[in-house]
């Protein structure tokens, strides 16, 4: 039997969650998950539902969409694996952990392609017989780098992109084409430490905890919606360097919990923040 | 405007969401918080809904009665400041903890009296004017013992039992008078050193981490359902006596944490186990 | 016996632990917990030593110093309980932890007195028989202020300052006139959300993990060395004030913990940071 | 210059630190790491020393030697890469991150070879090239399956076992033999849930935190000398095999945290509990 998600946002108002599984109970579908929020500030609903029978998503959409205010934003799919492609640069700790994932069929996607601005993981990827593209940026504008990046993923079909420490600055036109579908990994605890090198600002500050955050790429650096985080705690003993070391574990770790929030769609973006389920 | 608290658990089946949703939109009720959640393996349902309006509770109550399954628990509150009654022996950072939140209002209840079978804890108590009855266990079976405090507790009237480190293990029959309206703080990660002395038995294994679990009582000890727990790093520098003092702020955390939860309406015993919302 | 601590720094060279140990063992003395630290990249070496015995101080000084480098810091000092002012606004949940912590003599200081400009916390400071001043702001510079803080501060011996939640900014010269003696909770995990209403900035930047930082004070705000950190999970669900709620015991638990170190001269500040054993 | 460690455990008495540093300032060897322990309850000296220079070991160990109480343990070595051979079952997680940390030369180890009760890693171990072996248990005794897996172990040159995930139960003889050597990573914060399956018993129990412990292996199943420990939360919603995934995480990370302690001599063994630094 298929599985189906059901995501809802929209303006509050009375009697939603009746009206909308009042939808699913007229169509005899079985509700396997249920999530709702309100966020009374604002005056927004949010819902999640997965469920599974035999759907004819027209008419559970039109149902739906009657009884909803003007606006609300509905999304019905069918559960299915994601395809995601992978940016990276020389590190391997997150590409790897992804990779290790994916080989024992623990990462809900197939990993389309591979890309780096070096040949660095080349070799590892390669283990994993994945197509890896080198895209070297010597010598090229932003602009021309990210064409030939653009040029390459748009022989494959994805649903995200997601930046395994990936480690240059995307374009406001690169971010704008994939408009809340690039997932990053920023090594610290946003909004500390924004920017280049957070492991050395961070033990320059003296700071006794570090941390590392996935979100959403926007155009202000480091600034768009934090999907997960988590910290570890350091002394005065790390040295920066010892700090990223320690922090790598966390980084990769943070990087695919959020990559798994959003492959099983309880990821909602809001303004610049998130609404998880 | 009064708020209320609906509470539902039932076995499972289709469209109970939709049923109790449609009997909470007939009597006009506006919901502000609403968390379900389904036990497929057990097929259990349960349902927390936070409403205002003006309720008949009567004719809500029929209206979701007649919808849902035989057997179904339904518990229908007035959002009200709860009773409680604490036990101490003589640590006083649980109880002090208390104290201060419910001096500042953030604690969400009434504390009606606190029973304890020493007098240490009497010039804290009476500082802040609390109804403070010592209650030796002097040459007393644990029968008689209990039997005095029984006598004190029901001239007050009380929603739950706080144990804030109340050093004596009850008998089954007041535990059974009581039933899951007992709440305790054990000083160990349950099920991890279970009984008497857990610090040191946390030293002498060697454990790198150590924790606090509060928990309700039942007759088995140490053995009843978990609300929350948390934890606190240590290492080989720490003595059994070091432990036990930074297992005390932890302790002190959990438990308030766990009332909270309580005091809230938002923890289902379930077997031998809660559903937290 | 007597117990004494020993405090070092100084620019690092060989033989360090050699000369000091041996000047310990010449005067006889049993050390009972030694730690040391050497910071490379600047050539500093830390130490901490704790001994107990008959210690002719002149004589162990005059000893170690002939042996360390021109301008090295060291510090002897017989262990003995110190004395704190608390400063303090209107939240209670700081200073009354401290109030139990002090009470129950698990805090290893004397409180000598409560400085706050309003009165709200009067009535708590009182039931622990304190001495409580409130110097109240209004119409006053915050010059004019803090003179009159300073006033009665100076009528006690105190070795610490510490600022459970007081809320106001000190002055460059109040800083300075007690340079290194402050100790500050800030409701941030710093340097994240500096300044104002830090669970306001954290909630609409929609951070997942909030935190707390324990600091001395200087003169850039929020930017002095940080002595300790912790944090706590948070979600979607939190509004700005559940964040503010949830933060509150973190802060208290923050302070505690750093006053601690403090108070047990396990701190040391270099440059804008601290060496903790 | 080469890099040293030397570790010492001894009875305690007075002058230690200063005879030893004393041996290393003579040998004009330069201390780069320095850390003691003293166990008052015990009466027990802990130390290790990490220095360079240029090391004549006989007339260093015999300085130290001469100035040490009767039975105490010395061991100097010469900072060197390791050899560990891993031995596994079917699962992925921890070996495959072992995998990645040492391809990326970020474990100071080489891994000389893989052991398998299955084939199922097989293709994983070839992509890096190690010497994989499936030593099948099917129709043997336990003894006979050990003595085949000796066999090949016996061929290798290696300092220490490591059991990612290996799910089986070890003979007295094999402990014995490879005693202080074998390093586990247990899927339970010990000593909650000895023995099998502890994901199936912590969701039974109903447990808020999950957790993994990292220990030398011993003749009592699950009760060796604890190295690293870590938690994750979970709640109402986690199945036991949403705990088990959950625990995956944890126990990668525990496991790599507790082998960098050993492979860097960091960890003493001390009756069944480990003094770490």
């Amino acid at each position: 039997m298929d599985r189906y998600r059901l995501l809802i946002d929209t303006s509050d108002e009375k009697g939603l969650v009746y009206h909308i599984s009042s939808a699913l109970y007229e169509c005899e579908l079985n509700i396997e998950q249920n999530s709702e929020y309100v966020d009374k500030e604002n005056n927004k609903f949010f819902m999640r539902t997965e469920f599974s029978g035999k759907v004819d998503s027209n008419r559970l959409l039109s149902k739906i969409k009657t009884k909803l205010p003007q606006g609300a934003n509905i999304k019905l799919s069918k559960v299915r694996k994601k395809h995601i492609a992978i940016l990276v640069t020389k590190e391997s700790h997150a590409f790897g952990d992804l990779l290790i994932r994916h080989e024992a069929d623990e990462l809900d996607a197939d990993i389309v392609t591979v890309i780096s601005n070096y040949d660095t993981l080349r070799p590892l990827s390669d283990k994993f017989k994945l197509n890896f593209h080198e895209i070297n940026a010597d010598s090229l504008s932003r602009e021309e780098h990210e064409k030939k990046i653009v040029e390459v993923l748009e022989t494959y079909d994805f649903d995200y992109i997601v930046l395994a420490k990936y480690m240059r600055i995307l374009t406001p036109s690169f971010v704008q084409k994939y408009h809340h579908k690039i997932i990053n990994i920023h090594h610290s605890f946003l909004p500390a430490f924004i920017g280049a090198n957070p492991y050395k600002q961070a033990h320059s500050r003296g700071v006794k905890i570090i941390g590392a955050t996935s979100h959403f790429v926007t155009n202000d650096l480091d600034e768009g919606p934090i999907i997960y985080q988590d910290v570890v705690r350091v002394n005065h003993e790390y040295s920066a360097s010892d700090m990223k070391k320690a922090g790598k574990d966390v980084e990769k770790i943070v990087l695919a919990k959020a990559l798994n929030l959003v492959l099983e769609d309880r990821v909602f973006i809001y303004g610049n923040k998130t609404v998880i389920f």
